[in-house]
């Protein structure tokens, strides 16, 4: 299995009945008869099975609510695990999480830097198995490995038009190369998109909202959950708003167009006018030769955070491009939650909160109607690593359909179902 | 029933099985069976209630595929009604559609201008029921009104926010007026989402793409059409392209934000650009008291197809903002269609057609994975009319569940339907 879109082609009553399992916690059979809408005889073969492969357990009985007493079933979350790997050119996340999500095993190593593909998917696949035989996980129980990297991605090579930080990826058969190297089925997802994921699946932006995590790595994104569903569109590469045009007359991106919001405010453009400002680049250690990106945007961070105006001034101005942006992401979404999410809103997400709560308060278009809920991710660094086990852990719990969810009250087929209104 | 929210709490097997139909055109009861994935006592129990109600008729047989020959069904077209009336400042289209969601008949009136709501309501509810007995409907087979208008809408008061030229409908219980006027149960919806369903229904775009319709009327706005489903965001106000920002520093909107395409490119802006040019302003007829804008809208296009290149200059500045707006849309949604719509499209589309398109060639984010076909709409003046009325329609056909479908493999709920793999 491979790309974005395969990824959507799995549905099944079992993946249905384990998502419903995870996502309660614990549940009866007639609980999973309700919320699924399956009939008691599918539940009844659907958990025989799951209890016999070891996804789940039985875990004791509810109270009593005048009948016999049910008995409840949940994950096993220890039966299996999925490994998530944020491919970015500064820098490699590795997460190993077991069947319900929790993060058991997390590492940083080195990005891609301008070493060769090749040379840089022998590494990870050295540090996969180091991830995995540092916590003793038996490499059976692992389902596969999400790879996660900065879009757009295309489901024919992977990675079909790449920032320039990484153009020597494009064209790369990333997927099938790692699969051979590791010996795992690999999915691939874009960074923002992984980024929303990894949030939903940790409890960042909840199931029934439409909420966006906005992504700022290198590169800026957004990913979209509509009621708990990832919002991929055409080609997996929905979200796409570092590339929105904040300034029609603006400056050139490498993407094509003017005037992107990543061109203008993205930490690559912080970093060229923190080392514009002679003074500041000083103090911030930026006169040396060129560090990566996310090194020069830290150390810009740290020395606002030391309250150096000059600093302080520069995010701010990245910050309400940015948020311009989110205000554009909400109107068009009609968002009700949005989390600031990725590496670089780790580092300094505390300037840019104020300012993109600040700018959709007072222009979020439907604000007569309702507020959006403007949160900074407690996972920042490692959501889209979390978002790519996630989506190895979903292709086995959650039916992909084209991001399409069974509407309860056609779940159940009689007659009896039918409304006596209009009849 | 009123306002997008409520009306998004219907659903049924009827509604499903009725959805179906009017998809396929004619259709077997087994081909119903393998499209829904409700079992069979349940297909032929809803189709003699339809059939009873007079909805489906009985219309010969299928060509024999070996076995017996299927009676087929199709929607009975007359029997069943919906009006829609789209709301503007500058004109009241009204058109009545059978239950197919053909047009029967069709009226433009004078707009609601600056008179009170409660007489243009009166006189609404006069104009709907000439509508009808223009073409000798029973007002019986009627099944409601769809009223749409430049949003944003609330589902409490109707419109919550307005723009400038309608602020005397903030606060006017928009829905429950009309619904007593014209004793029809009243649906609300905003100009552009329903511009989008419109074309939907009169196949201006597929059912299983990720498309938009970029409507301009007097405002500027989208809709979202995912897989055949209208997409409505958290408060139905989803789409509202007219206030994303293009220009970070540019002048000041009336929704409270700056550099709104809206306020750079709207059909307002191009006509003040016009009257600030002397000569055109002569040539157009611009020169008088203020006309409604878009009437003037109208002249200034005349007078560039009459080939006046100050008129076609200010024209084609107002297209290349507008396809950078069209361009955020397509990238934040991995949009594979975009139609072009509403009434201003309708007069100057040729013009703003091949901006967009080059835009969308040229720089669209994720144009190595996929382009976007752009169109114009070949119903644009009357899009969101129809929608309107479709949307009555939709309250009876389809189940308008927050926008989800069901997955044909989750509604066969027997074990048989668990796939090999994985197990």
């Amino acid at each position: 299995m491979s790309g974005p879109a395969r990824a959507t082609q799995h549905a099944s009553s079992k993946s249905a009945v384990l998502d419903v399992i995870r996502a309660a916690g614990t549940i009866s059979r007639v609980g999973l008869i309700n919320a699924t809408g399956f009939t008691g005889a599918t539940i009844s073969t659907v958990v025989r099975k799951l209890i016999d492969e070891g996804l789940v357990v039985e875990t004791g009985r509810a109270e009593s609510t005048g009948g016999k007493r049910r008995v409840l079933l949940q994950l096993n979350h220890s039966s299996r695990y999925a490994v998530g790997v944020h491919l970015d050119h500064a820098g490699i996340t590795y997460v190993l999480t077991n069947l319900g999500g929790s993060v058991v095993a997390r590492i940083s190593r080195a990005g891609a830097g301008a070493a060769e593909p090749r040379t840089v998917v022998a590494r990870m696949a050295a540090e996969v198995k180091g991830l995995i035989d540092g916590v003793g996980v038996d490499h059976k129980r692992v389902l596969g490995l999400g790879l996660v990297s900065p879009g757009p991605l295309s489901s024919d090579t992977g990675m079909g038009l790449t920032p320039p930080s990484m153009r020597k990826w494009e064209d790369f058969p990333l997927d099938q190369e790692l699969e051979r190297a590791t010996s795992l089925p690999v999915v691939l997802d874009n960074d923002a998109t992984a980024a929303a994921l990894g949030e939903h699946w940790s409890g960042g932006i909840g199931g029934t909202a439409i909420s966006a995590a906005l992504y700022m790595g290198t590169g800026i994104g957004a990913g979209l959950v509509i009621n708990g569903i990832t919002y991929r569109g055409s080609s997996g590469n929905a979200g796409e708003i570092g590339h929105i045009c904040v300034d029609a007359n603006g400056p050139e991106c490498w993407c094509g167009a003017r005037g992107c919001v990543e061109v203008l405010a993205g930490p690559a453009a912080v970093v060229a006018a923190a080392r514009a400002d002679a003074a500041l680049a000083g103090s911030a250690g930026l006169t040396g030769r060129a560090r990566s990106v996310s090194s020069d945007f830290a150390a810009v961070s740290r020395a606002a955070r030391r309250g150096e105006p000059s600093a302080l001034a520069i995010l701010e101005r990245s910050a309400r491009y940015i948020a311009v942006a989110a205000r554009t992401l909400a109107n068009i979404m009609d968002l009700e939650v949005l989390v600031l999410t990725g590496p670089s809103f780790a580092i300094a997400g505390s300037v840019y909160l104020p300012v993109v709560r600040d700018e959709l308060d007072r222009a979020f278009f439907s604000r007569a109607a309702h507020g959006v809920d403007v949160r900074l991710s407690r996972s920042a660094a490692t959501a889209s690593a979390i978002g790519g086990a996630a989506l190895v852990l979903q292709s086995e719990l959650v039916p992909l359909h084209e991001g399409l969810r069974l509407p309860e009250n056609l779940a159940d087929s009689e007659p009896a179902a039918l409304p006596a209104s209009g009849e």
